[in-house]
């Protein structure tokens, strides 16, 4: 496989990584499709999500595969894995488990803020999101 | 604004794009949260997204700025702009226009195959997207 039209129309895998080793991946609530959060996978952490059923990613700032919710307990049961056309963009579509937090902050999603436009230029506004817990301290899972 | 914290928790506007200036954006469909296409946003790109209130995206293998639609009249109408966490990652919950297709391939989504277990391991299978056009050839919008 080689083309764009072949990666497309066909049921082959075939990933395209960037020269990192990296693609997106991004995490929706299987039940009513609310994005929660973006990360970034290389082909260990592909891989071990299949295996596990669990979101696995690759931690760019810690350099290693990351077991989402390892230490957190908020582990993303993964019930479908979607490619994009060209192969090199993911959506994992997760049950969450443990606090309901994707993010870090406590935060179900970490998409918790819209822009919005001020009078001196876009500005961020806080949107309604439960907040699972109350994080003092960053988990950084 | 520096650290993480801040910039997580405060509603300035302060994007870190990556080492080629660009970060991750997912449109997903405002009315069931349906995830369309995954592009990325230059500074310029985010700019104009929110200018004209029209999807712009970078486009990485022509290098330019990109109006999603332009060509294919596909316009997606931005409803909402939502940002992570840590500002390197873009939502926006967008209306389909023209022939509602925001996939090259004619389909509506560009996340219309599911990754399956075979038997010599990870395949693709598609999965249910309607197609508003059928494409020929890639229409590159």
């Amino acid at each position: 496989m080689s083309g764009g039209r072949e990666r497309e129309e066909d049921t082959n895998l075939a990933l395209k990584f960037d020269s990192a080793g990296l693609m997106p991946a991004m995490a929706i609530d299987q039940r009513d499709g609310t994005p929660l959060m973006l990360a970034y996978m290389n082909r260990e952490a592909f891989d071990k999500t299949l295996e596990t059923g669990e979101a696995h990613f690759y931690s760019r700032s810690r350099k290693e595969l990351w077991h989402k919710g390892a230490t957190s307990g908020n582990v993303l049961l993964v019930r479908e894995v979607l490619i994009d056309c060209d192969q090199d963009a993911v959506v994992l579509r997760v049950e969450m488990t443990g606090d309901k937090a994707a993010c870090h902050t406590g935060r179900t999603s970490c998409f918790y803020r819209a822009v919005t436009m001020g009078t001196d230029g876009p500005r961020l506004q806080f949107i309604e999101h439960p907040m699972a817990f109350s994080s003092g301290s960053s988990l950084g899972d």
